[in-house]
């Protein structure tokens, strides 16, 4: 490609013009939306769009001479590739760091220049930050401009899908009673009014979902609760008749997307808002009318739908028995065929396993893409295979595969990995030494409102103990049905703040993992759910939590180094196996079972 | 007593008087000094006058009504004895919390109320925090009056120890290289000017040493650093003529302790001045010239005295020979005693444990007093044993001892517990799942530049599994012949900040423990040091850093539970004991050389 009309190129060259004609100096565009969320509707992958790279995060900055693209580790050897001849630098930052965008900024704007973000699509705590990183070199900020429709002349519309609801017995607790939690929560705050952006916080409250978003079973909306009623900002012509005269038996009516910063702005004298300043675009903040005080705290509702209710954990067992039955039946097909000598690629896996979990009662979709990579594909922890590139299962290696479900009753999300030919010893320790990690992590117990970073340590140390490490979090939260990654809990290197307190009945995931560039990678994750547990102290030292492995389908023993392992690990692995074998052993006839029952023989 | 005419409710009467000549509502009393210092001059020690709380942590707030001392968990036991008849209530918050001493201040004075606080011993992150919360209940601040000095007629005036130099061998950076280095660090914040107020940042760059403050050989200064000269205010009196003629040739003028705030007033237009806000009162910070630009960073010297040289490492191995021959010898002298039936009190070990230590080369005093607590007493991390009030060490029990000395060559901080008669099963168990707690963090390896309060974890793990946590953190950074507890690393549930990264040559303590308040307490500590160590990835992952245990001297075998540590783990401890046997034994003689071969003895 003759790179002077590469389209990143010529796109770019697009936003210099606009930037010239407003007479600013540089454009930010985020991976952001006007509900920050994680997963984007096309309408918002403006970054995409110019830059040409398509991973899930990544900020661009374009100034007149330069572009850059900051992006943390997880996606340097991709954007290495989709921003080649693009003429845009990639900046590698650590995960979340903004001040190496700021710097960035600030080395190349003089005092009095002015860059423009939309402010539509910006966080309000970001753009506090931002605000004043910028003020102090003197470079103002422009936020109400959205230049991004000016260049990007076929920008999606906003998505039509329909918005349908969850339903009991699987939707366990009744919108009203959301409702009811959430007006207790406000009058905690001293707040008459609520406003809610986030999208499955939107779902949780309502009981209701859609699909405007890839495998997060959400529909774009705001929502305003009020002390008797709420407003449901989304276009009225998803919402069925029938839900509609649902939502108002509830107080709960629907007005057009585009009325919430009206709403905001016509809130009447006196009013206190609560707003989550991490979950709301500075955009809306703006739109508030200035007779209403404003409180800041986060959504409560992040809070109560991160504690699964017992019926809700009992649904998700019961999801992660369907799960499990789908993986055994594709990993007892794949083996076969693989014996057999058929060729098999990254996507037969993708394409097979969704075709298993498909069959499975409840089965909504999946929770996110299929990652499947065979040998240095799995290096790359955020790796898809496309119908352009991709490996065929053969010879010697490992197969990482990273999948998930939606289903009526839950969200999983397992990784495994699984030897192809003999795995090396090289191999074999690799995946032996992320194991005692996810093994220690798994049988931790903690007092009750532990910051949930603190753990990540627990997990890592194995690792560690021989000189490795690895890029991302050990553990994020999961919904209910819902974004298979959901705050406010988080085992990782993030900053611990009190919302992160770990609470009976959250879900998280644990999949510490280790990847050797263009040789193999190794993760192994399962879902825990924080469960009270007695001890012989009987909470005299604080109320201890143990994590219960949800999760339901065979770690690979064949992987294993067995004297890297000790005792007390084997007999967690064996009890674990035992517990797989007994809950999808029922479930499952002929070659399925006979490859569960390999599977989990003990060690 | 009369609790009408306690001398708290006299004082606290005093207090409220001066509240209403000056129409003020409250007075906060922090436990702190211009320096920012832990361990306060009795000048600034107005909190414990007040109150009669001796504890080194605490703030008092006092309105006309009501007055409550703010204390976390390690002073509860104290501080409920303490204040009793004085009318004061304690209030029980978590280490470091200002959230819950704000609630209760806005909770009592109404808006257009105003609370007063003495700015000139306040640290100006704290101030800005205090002033915001405070503010947005329309409360007032008042920083600019001292009422202490009206109410307090005898209050100690500054101490006027003398200064003297800390010289090589064991001075092994040069005031020169030091003050040398400082100005490259102040020009990469761009400063023209450096402001120290931390009396062991001052005596850390200026190779002096003091005896101001008990335990910590500092004396009280402030230093400002210009590009080419420095100025160190403290009382030139303190400060031999030969010692200020070698300061001078290094550039360093002494001027008087009180000019420090008109030397910031007269800083010329145009300078950068360097602050730490966690290290600077808001009253000095007032002073700075209208004309002056104040950049905020951690003062570069926390960080540069933290990371100890080589030089230094090697003199503080030395130290821990000198001190771990004094602990031999007092412990072989102290069983010895106990076995011939002699009666034996806590004050006993401070007393023969200082005598011991005494005796040694470089031993300068007490890095902290010696807290020796039999059974009950050894449940109060905090517990000092007084004339009054003291224990004899007879019957059956476990005896803590956590002790320390100042060395030319260093600073130690150990903590053993003894057998006394035959520990229990229950004794012997907790004493075992402490010390596996220990062994874990001291074989631990890290990448360097993670954050320390991620490690505070894997010491508490294998606590955590039995249900077991302590109050305090696990591991302060420790200086060189300076303070024993310094900055800015801390193993402990802090929220991480990026200047606690953990670096090669860090000195940390390593001392998890468990509390069974009225029965026994066990805490075991030894200091370690952060050194590079090469892996089998040599860095492919992140450099790797482990840590070097510095403390020599046997960690009891009797109050093992064998069951409970894994072969690994005894492996450590009989690893450790080959070291302490093999470093102190060409040391020690007779009755003290036979105990330690006998403690020292693998299991």
């Amino acid at each position: 490609m003759d790179t002077a009309t590469s389209p990143a190129r010529l796109r770019l060259q697009a936003v210099r013009d606009a930037l010239s004609r407003e007479g600013l100096q540089a454009l930010l565009v985020p991976s952001s939306d006007p509900h920050l969320s994680e997963y984007l509707p096309g309408r918002w992958q403006g970054r995409e769009w110019l830059s040409g790279f398509t991973g899930s995060m990544g900020t661009l900055v374009v100034t007149h001479e330069q572009a850059a693209l900051f992006a943390d580790s997880r996606y340097w050897s991709q954007a290495d590739l989709q921003l080649a001849g693009s003429g845009i630098d990639l900046v590698k930052v650590p995960n979340g760091a903004l001040v190496h965008l700021t710097d960035w900024v600030t080395a190349r704007l003089k005092a009095g220049d002015t860059l423009a973000v939309d402010g539509q699509v910006l966080g309000l705590a970001t753009a506090q930050q931002l605000a004043a990183t910028l003020a102090a070199a003197g470079v103002g900020l422009r936020t109400d401009l959205d230049l991004l429709t000016a260049v990007w002349p076929d920008r999606p519309t906003l998505p039509t899908e329909p918005v349908y609801a969850h339903r009991p017995p699987q939707a366990a607790v009744t919108r009203a009673a959301k409702l009811a939690q959430l007006r207790e929560a406000m009058a905690r705050h001293g707040a008459s009014h609520h406003f809610v952006s986030t999208v499955d916080d939107i779902a949780w409250i309502t009981n209701l979902r859609g699909a405007d978003v890839d495998h997060n079973p959400v529909f774009l909306a705001h929502l305003l609760v009020g002390l008797d009623n709420a407003v449901l900002f989304t276009s009225p012509a998803k919402v069925p008749a029938d839900l509609q005269a649902d939502l108002a038996a509830d107080g709960v009516t629907v007005s057009d997307y585009a009325e919430a910063p009206r709403a905001l702005a016509s809130l009447p004298s006196g009013a206190v808002l609560l707003v989550d300043p991490k979950r709301i675009t500075h955009g809306l903040r703006q739109s508030v009318a200035d007779g209403a005080r404003v409180v800041e705290a986060i959504n409560p509702s992040t809070l109560a739908k991160s504690r699964k209710t017992a019926e809700e954990a009992a649904f998700v067992r019961q999801a992660m028995v369907e799960d499990g039955v789908a993986m055994c039946r594709f990993y007892a097909r794949f083996e076969a065929a693989l014996a057999r000598g058929e060729r098999l690629t990254e996507l037969t896996v993708d394409e097979w396993l969704t075709a298993e979990r498909a069959q499975q009662p409840g089965f909504m979709g999946l929770s996110f893409p299929t990652i499947a990579g065979f040998n240095a594909n799995g290096a790359m922890p955020h790796y898809r295979a496309t119908a352009d590139s991709h490996a065929a299962i053969e010879g010697q290696g490992l197969l990482l595969i990273d999948s998930g479900g939606q289903y009526l009753g839950g969200t999983t999300d397992i990784t495994r990995v699984w030897p192809i030919g003999t795995p090396t010893d090289a191999q074999r320790r690799d995946y032996t030494l992320v194991l005692k990690g996810m093994v220690a992590l798994s049988r931790t117990r903690f007092p009750r409102g532990t910051l949930s970073p603190m753990l990540d340590a627990i997990a890592r140390a194995p690792l560690w103990e021989h000189g490795l490490d690895y890029g991302h979090g050990t553990g994020h939260g999961v919904g209910y049905f819902l974004n298979v990654h959901e705050g406010p809990q988080s085992i990782s290197k993030a900053v611990p703040e009190a919302t992160m307190a770990m609470e009976p009945g959250m879900i998280t995931s644990n999949e510490p993992g280790l990847y050797r560039p263009g040789r193999w990678g190794v993760r192994i994750e399962n879902l825990v759910l924080n469960v009270p547990v007695d001890t012989p102290e009987h909470g005299a030292f604080g109320e201890m939590l143990a994590f219960e492995t949800l999760t339901l389908c065979p770690i690979d023993t064949r992987c294993l180094e067995p004297g890297l392992l000790r005792p007390d690990e084997l007999d967690w692995l064996n009890a674990y196996h035992a517990v797989v074998r007994e809950r999808l052993a029922p479930r499952l006839q002929g070659e399925s079972l006979a490859w569960l029952q390999a599977r989990t023989a003990p060690r």
